[in-house]
């Protein structure tokens, strides 16, 4: 089956290197100009001329990023299967859509207001509290396009900073961590849970994601579990989806936001678990048998940002996994990461410090559980 | 780093997938007219025109298939660096060249006889006793060009169909098991070994690779272990290097052949060792640390061969790793492999047949300790 892939970045290319052992050849079409896939058939298609062509090629159609205009992926649906579906990405793509969507489900998120002028958001600022998040309801990710307000009088200068006509404006959480849960759903409605991981940002980027946590309630992975699936469910949703939450002092959840595809959160499990979440997004969307979504033990992702370092000195860990993107070195940038695996989570953190230190500018880790 | 690869095949195929993550690109030199890997830069070359503009593309050169003409990669080498060595490809595909190797450096072969003439075929089976195998000296593989004698009287009947000017008789080996040990040399004469596997071939193609074996003795390893250190370093090898052998009733091991290369017994590494085959491999030639060769648990490989059947049922197999070649299908054709892993050898023998039993054609294994 050749699959096509909206967009052509590292997430397409490591579904890429997951799928031709399923027997996948992969078409990716990138509208940026600047694609680094660097596998399968990649076609640049920054003057919207080749869709045609693209589709002539592929039997099925997936995206490794949801901010695509979502009258292209309808009318992408005309022609081919599309997983997830246009309704997934119009959701998605828009946090006061995604928020409805938590509330309809009864999935509890931190306290939000949506405000359309500096005077409202003001006033969204005074009614929530201080400090809030203002955010875009649109396009922005790894914090861009947001900004934390510590008192009302600087309400006017955020609106400036942000420049968008929609702001989400979301009350501070007091929480311990910040975790995930990535679930995937079959064509056939069965779906198979990730255990949760634990995620480190660093100035809004996600620079390490651990699973299985070692602390973790099992009544609170299966909290998750419910709130991920009525989601799936809901939005008859095909392959692998991904919610961010905060987990709260008292252990409770609160959704924080969702991404219809396979995630940064994820890429442990390319090593770490039994199939990955490459493999399993693949597997649903071509109505393959889901796979076994269990740890084979504790592990942590390390995203390999801006510099990448010398990569001969992280491959002298033990068992530690390196997963360059093929991409040029500029701050900010996600080059790599590696995963490391250990028998014991202690061991595992000792080894995480340990691939810290050899990678530029890596902040030490600082797990919940430590 | 780009890398070339001389040969197309599933091989090359499974040397790019694992070393895409560690940031190589791959050219690959195709002879045959009818490449299969499906990856990468396939430059097609059945008119030897291409060649120079292949080494311009590459960093560096290794090659799935030894049976390459000596002459071309000793050319090769005055350009680029060639891991193995065309040294090591002029030894193992001349099975008189590998013995004489074995023989010097003490590692135990079946007793053998070199002949060039029907009458000396002849001789030679009556001296060895029957039954005997008579093997071109050259080019054989899988089975081909090689016969069994059982009777002196049908030695001329065995040299017109081998049809080859130099034959290599040996003794027929009272054997318990074949075995195989696959070992990795760096750049800098480290070596790392993997468990050895057992294999079961059927009509002289493997059909089966298991490992590590329940009852395999270290003491049995270390032998392997040694025999295959001495090769790799009398031959000043870097890379990957396979002995095959046969295991007697006492336990002793007899070197049956060798291939300077990744090999299908190896298969199982890509799920069940920490590092695989493939990636220790590209570690290797290009002077990286070499990884973990340990077994995660217990593994076994199962070839599709001639007829895929129906690939979604194997993946409704608990941790079962499907890895297809993208080839068409054609009696006695490797055209995918099975990888599967339990926490025991008594379920992984299990779930080894009931992979048997999906597959069209494949008969049912029957391991030694069983």
């Amino acid at each position: 089956m050749n699959i096509g892939v909206l967009g052509a970045g590292q997430l397409g290319r490591m579904l890429a290197l997951a799928g031709y052992p399923l027997g996948n050849r992969f078409t990716f079409l990138d509208t940026t100009g600047n694609p680094s896939a660097g596998i399968g058939d990649v076609m640049v298609d920054t003057d919207q001329q080749h869709l045609t062509e693209f589709l002539s090629k592929v039997d099925l159609v997936t995206y490794e990023f949801e901010h695509l205009p979502v009258p292209l992926v309808q009318a992408i649906e005309e022609h081919k299967p599309v997983h997830p579906s246009s309704e997934a990405i119009r959701v998605c793509q828009n946090r006061a859509e995604e928020k409805a969507l938590f509330d309809r489900l009864a999935i509890p998120t931190p306290a939000y207001r949506l405000v359309e002028s500096a005077e409202a958001l003001e006033a969204a600022v005074r009614e929530l509290g201080t400090p809030v998040v203002a955010k875009s309801v649109t396009d922005g990710y790894d914090g861009k396009g947001q900004a934390v307000i510590k008192d009302p009088a600087n309400a006017a200068e955020a609106w400036r900073s942000i420049n968008h006509p929609r702001l989400i404006v979301e009350a501070f959480v007091d929480f311990v961590r910040e975790v995930s849960i990535i679930a995937v759903r079959g064509r056939d409605g069965q779906v198979v849970f990730y255990p949760m991981a634990e995620n480190l940002h660093v100035d809004g980027i996600l620079r390490y994601s651990l699973a299985p946590m070692p602390d973790l309630d099992a009544a609170v992975q299966q909290t998750a579990d419910e709130y991920i699936r009525a989601l799936l469910d809901e939005l008859d949703y095909v392959g692998v989806l991904t919610l961010e939450l905060f987990q709260a002092r008292d252990g409770s959840l609160l959704a924080n936001e969702m991404a219809p595809r396979v995630h940064n959160s994820g890429h442990w499990t390319m090593d770490g678990a039994v199939t990955s979440q490459f493999e399993n997004h693949l597997r649903a969307i071509q109505g393959l048998p889901l796979g076994d979504t269990a740890a084979r033990m504790p592990s942590c992702m390390v995203n390999v940002i801006g510099q990448e370092g010398e990569p001969a000195r992280l491959l002298e860990i033990e068992d530690a996994h390196l997963h360059r993107y093929g991409k040029g070195e500029r701050p900010g940038r996600k080059l790599a990461h590696v995963n490391l695996m250990a028998p014991t989570h202690e061991a595992l953190v000792e080894k995480v410090r340990a691939c810290a230190a050899l990678l530029p500018g890596a902040p030490a880790p600082r797990f919940s559980f430590e």
